[in-house]
């Protein structure tokens, strides 16, 4: 009998189940046999899309990095004015990760947990995103402020640990959150643009 | 055969061990094996000092909690400017954690993994220790200012990602990195007071 989701619309929701799964419970703990009761899937089902824990976690990590560095690209692409271009990237950074806090949080949990070529295509791919953020950086300050290494690196705490604290389908819209993280980075504490909503 | 250590200085270097393999390794996949073999401590000598792992755990985020919430307020003490007791505290925490950056990735990673009373005697060192946070904070912006909760786990990111990045021994001293942060935080990005080091 054949399923009326196609074979991607399997593999998305099997990677986002992961995700979500490895969240709650840890990437180490969790076996393929939580992950086929998580989906509704049989084991041999489940193997039959990906053949292992550590590719699950490896598509989970490409996908992400894939997508958000994409979207940001897009989102500053045309922009002339540096500053422009900073707020830009921070409100779709915060906004896309507040619609993947499972992956964000696994992201930053299992940084290390893969091997071989897969954690270096990964590394890659995340260089890759630090360096598009710290361009930008460069291209705002001039040589008498910040490390722009440092400076993108303090921009992704900020925006990052939001998996520890923020809750989506809380008070705080991602938007009004993206709003204040942006008014921080760029004008600080003491010099704020934005108020409290 | 005494040994030449006291008791208190065996479980302080059991602590140390532990939240070193806990970072290296994970929580969840380190024996009481493998931290015997960390610590060179039989298996039986271990227990005589820990009844469990996730005792172990507590121990570590409680002596870190109890720790750095103890030197921020001995560092704020009788300060009477809001944004230099901000300032004071950010040095503190930076300074403290570069110190202790395998305690500070096990109390990113694992703030999940306690139950019972250790969960909620741990949550409650941690929740005073973000109220001291946001109180200066709030001592330090008026109403227009950004929200104090917001920009207490923003500013919590910006100094705890540094476990991701940041290496002591490496050529950013500790107490330039917290200078960093700290005018970042306060003046932004575009407002910069120091130069890059």
């Amino acid at each position: 009998m054949a399923s009326p989701e196609s074979r991607d619309e399997r593999l998305d929701q099997l990677v986002a189940t992961a995700a979500r799964v490895f969240a709650e419970k840890g990437y180490h703990p969790t076996t393929m046999r939580d992950l086929a009761r998580a989906t509704g899937m049989s084991l041999a089902g489940m193997y039959h899309y990906v053949p292992s824990k550590e590719d699950l976690l490896y598509l989970i990590q490409r996908r992400c990095f894939e997508q958000v560095a994409a979207g940001a690209r897009d989102a500053v692409r045309g922009v002339p004015e540096p500053a422009e271009r900073l707020r830009r990237f921070i409100r779709h950074h915060v906004t896309f990760f507040s619609g993947h806090m499972p992956e964000m949080k696994v992201l930053s949990h299992e940084a290390d947990s893969l091997s071989g070529e897969k954690a270096v295509e990964i590394r890659d791919l995340k260089r890759r995103y630090v360096e598009l953020l710290t361009g930008i950086i460069s291209a705002t300050v001039d040589e008498t402020g910040p490390d722009p290494k440092v400076a993108a690196y303090t921009l992704f705490g900020m925006m990052n640990w939001i998996y520890t604290w923020y809750r989506p389908d809380g008070r705080l819209a991602a938007d009004h959150l993206a709003e204040q993280i942006e008014s921080l980075f760029l004008h600080g504490l003491l010099h704020p643009l934005t108020t409290r909503g």
